[in-house]
Parts: C-alpha cells; sequence; structure tokens
C-alpha cells in the first residue's frame, strides 16, 4: 500500500486488474490500492465520467445534459447528498470508488485527490455521464485501428464553433475527439458507435474539420495531435470535455469531476438498452 | 370558432388537421380552433406527453424520469417560468398549443381546460415526455395489425407488480400497455418498438401477463380491453400513465398535464437521433 505510485508501478498494478470484474476493480481503489487510469479496464461494462455539485444549480446542469446528450449522455444521477449510486451498481460509493478526483473552486482546479470523504456535502448531487472507452473497445473488435491507443497517447480534442443548447449558466462551445479513419471503416465505425448512445453516438462530422470551426488539426486545444494517414479521413465525436469547460465556465463554488481517464467503472452492461440497473434497487 | 365541440364536428375538424405540418396543427389549436385528440396526426413527428410542475419538485421529477426511462422517456425540458419550449420546435408556447390540459391539486383532478395562459406560473418547469403513437405509426406501416386502432377503442393499460426506481416523493407501480400480436410477428414489432426510445423502445414483457402481476386480461386498469385472438401473444410496453400515477400519489399542490390523448406535436423528426432542435436555438 505504500508503495510509491511510479508511473511503472502504476502500469504494474493496471496489469493486475485487467480481467477483474467491476466490483473487484472499485473495491481496490476503494482501499486505496489502485489510483491510475481505467482505460483497458472491465471492458464490456460502462465507464463514465463523473460531475458533482451542489443541488442549487443541479437542474440546470441536469437540463444542459438533457439538451446536449451527445457531449453529455447522462447515465445516472444521484439523490441529494447520498453518495450510493444505486443505479449504476452494486455499493457504489461515489467519494471512495473512483481512483482520483479533481475539486474547482470557482471554475479553477485547486487540488486532486484520491478521496472525496471529507469534503463531501449534504446538498451535493452526483452526475454520471457516459464515456468514449465504450465505443473504442467495439471498434477495435471490428478491426477498426485507433491510432491514439496504438501509440499510447491522449485522444486530440478540439473546440468547435458548434454552440451547445444552453441551460441558464451553462453553455459554450462544443468540443469534438477526433479520429483518423480508413475511408472505407467510415460506414462500419459510423454504425458501431451510433449503437452507443450513451457513449456519445455517432459521429458529429466526417471529413471537413474547417466547417465545424477547427483552424489546424495539427493544434489541438487538448490531448495529442494524431497523423491522418494516407487513405483515411478525419471523423469527429461529441467528446466529455464539454461539460467540462461548461462547469469550468459556469465559476460554481465547488464542483468535483474524475480525474480525467480515471473513471467511474459502473456494473452496467456497455450493450444494455438503458443505464439503470432495476434488479439491484427493487425493493430498496 | 362558435361551433359546438360535438364528437361530430370535432370528428370533421380532425380530418381537416391531417397533412397538415405540426406548426400548421398547433397554430390551429393555439387559436382554439381545434379542441380534440392527436392520434394519427402529424405522422411522422414526435407527439409527448406533457407534465407540468413547480420548481421545487422538478429536480426529483427529472430524476424519476432518467431512472425510469422506458415509462417515462424525456423529450424535452423547459427552462423554469419559460412557457416556450425551444428545443422542440419552432415558437411552442406550451400554455396554448396543446388542445386540451388536465390540472391536478394535490393528485386531484379538478379541472380541463383549452389553455393555460391565467394560471401559469414563473416557477413553472414543463417536461415532454414521448408517446407511443409514433412507434403504433410505425408498425402499422410494416403491415401489423393494431386492433385497439381499428376498433376505435383506447388500448388496454394495466397496473403491474414491477416497481419503478423511486426518485424522493415519486415511485409506484410501472403502468404497461398491451398489444396482441401475432405470434410470428413478435420479433419484427420488437424490432421496431426498440428503435423509438422515446416511444417506450422495445417490449418490456412478452407472453405472460401473471409474470408481471396482471391477473386478468380482460380487466384492464385503463383503456378499453383488447381480446386476444388465435394465433396472437399478449405484448406489453412501459406506458406513459406510469408517470401519471406517480404524480397523482405524489400529493403537488398543482400539476397540469395534457388530456390523454390530446399530446403535444412538437416539430421533432420521429426517427431523430436526439429530441433537440439544435439549429433553431443556435444563437437564441
Amino acid at each position: 500500500m505504500n508503495t510509491p505510485n511510479t508511473q511503472s508501478h502504476l502500469n504494474d498494478l493496471h496489469k493486475q486488474l485487467v480481467g477483474l470484474d467491476s466490483q473487484a476493480i472499485r473495491s481496490r481503489i476503494r482501499s486505496n490500492s489502485y489510483q491510475g487510469h481505467t482505460a483497458g479496464l472491465a471492458s464490456g461494462v460502462l465507464q463514465a465520467n463523473l460531475v458533482i455539485m451542489p443541488e442549487e444549480f443541479a437542474l440546470d446542469f441536469f437540463r444542459f445534459c438533457q439538451r446536449n446528450p451527445k457531449p453529455c449522455p447522462l447515465s445516472g444521477v444521484s439523490d441529494t447528498g447520498n453518495p450510493i449510486l444505486h443505479t449504476m451498481g452494486q455499493d457504489i460509493d461515489i467519494r471512495t470508488d473512483v481512483s482520483a478526483y479533481n475539486i474547482y473552486r470557482y471554475g479553477k482546479l485547486v487540488n486532486s485527490t484520491s478521496d472525496i470523504v471529507d469534503i463531501w456535502q449534504d446538498d451535493f448531487v452526483v452526475f454520471a455521464l457516459g464515456c468514449s472507452f465504450t465505443f473504442e473497445h467495439a471498434a477495435q473488435r471490428a478491426g477498426i485501428k485507433m491510432w491514439h491507443i496504438e501509440n499510447n497517447t491522449t485522444v486530440p480534442m478540439f473546440r468547435t464553433d458548434i454552440d451547445c443548447v444552453p441551460s441558464n449558466r451553462f453553455g459554450g462551445k462544443m468540443v469534438v475527439s477526433m479520429r483518423s479513419i480508413l475511408k472505407d471503416q467510415v460506414q462500419l465505425v459510423s454504425e458501431i458507435s451510433a449503437k452507443f448512445p450513451l457513449a456519445h453516438g455517432a459521429p458529429l462530422h466526417v471529413g471537413s474539420p474547417e466547417e465545424i470551426g477547427i483552424a489546424d488539426l495539427e493544434m489541438p486545444d487538448w490531448g495529442n495531435p494524431a497523423p491522418i494517414e494516407q487513405g483515411h479521413v478525419p471523423v469527429f465525436w461529441a467528446c466529455g470535455v464539454t461539460p467540462q469547460v461548461a462547469i469550468e465556465e459556469a465559476q460554481i463554488p465547488i464542483i468535483i469531476t474524475h480525474k480525467p481517464g480515471h473513471m467511474l467503472i459502473s456494473d452496467i452492461d456497455a450493450c444494455a438498452e438503458n443505464p439503470i440497473i432495476q434488479s439491484k434497487t427493487k425493493g430498496d
């Protein structure tokens, strides 16, 4: 437990988690035995972005997600003040079961922690939003190459000129991620991703970055550049950084999110029609 | 305009609306030229159930819908106090653009009206939830008979023993509608309805009413009985009466809904990936 969290040590720990089920992984995270990223873990279940804020702002953020379902695919919302996210899995305590958290005050990142037990508030509402890991797994299984995964970089992300549909203080421009896809696989990758609306669904745009306000593909606003190789075209998906930008600009006294890449691992099947575990909550 | 609203007069008026687009129909409704039901109108666009309540209760109801997406498929949520439902169409004024409203006080129906201009409150939040009209049109086009439509009755609806996932004061049992389907068309009707998650999606159950707590198919809790003819099986879908029951039991000072069958006609394509009209709100 007291081993230093060096990158190579984290990589070793990550390898030990591959093949474990969601509950076993969350248990390791809860006991602080693992504080690394969750890419490649618990393949086949829904992983989610996390946004936690006081109830005062929750209705507006809820509306923002409802109005912008492609960048903000809502997969779960807690009861006010209740850290147990009972619709997304067995015994998920949102204060401890994510490997790393970012804490924002008035839109500014002030701290990263491995749990939020001490700063939990009775008026907090937890929002879980689907992420693209789910569809990337499915695309790879279908033989579609993901350059950023194979090269161990972060997918390039760009601010577009597409307005989100605003909700009171939440608004801003849509952020997209870009993947370079073989021309004759564009149809296939579109069909596969469309099957995962909670992982941002079908692409937002194919082909011309300038049409959605992106000036230079080699200069992503977040992540690392990725080449458009011969015979490939750039394909753009709505991205979970969109709500991140919206909440930073909303100037809220306190917001807690997961640390990028360190997602909530749910018990929900990635292919489930709905992200709700009814049997587990029946009779609660 | 002063012609009496007899049933045969309403039927004549209804015929005049068939073939008109959403905006033309809403315009007739707004001017009180039509106060009848909306079945069979504006085929191809999303029709929606309406639930309006004070903001105080809106976050809990929002969570109830998120947790029970099959009976409560959310298609739109207004800003607090704003009667213009700008994400669902051009110039929809929710106070006048539905043909008939029911007003509930503390769960009890107290009045039905043709507009709600005089009782609109600055703290009202409007929820629009998809309805099954959309998928019934698609099923009929695929050659699947809908007994209740052909016989001009109301689809039979039953209270099941399936618990909704509760959200504070909102809860209760799931209500389902039943359609009698030819055995060899069950797969087809399931696939068609699954394509319309905002019209309750795929069936909840096929075949055995007793397995979901229904004692007698000839005694529906709402609507009219429908026969299970030779070679047919009963197929059950989650039903929009579920939130209706939940709001009646929640004992809220004032809630306004559409009158059953008198839906909000949106501008949203029934097959749209998401129920949001982004272009119309851009730059708002």
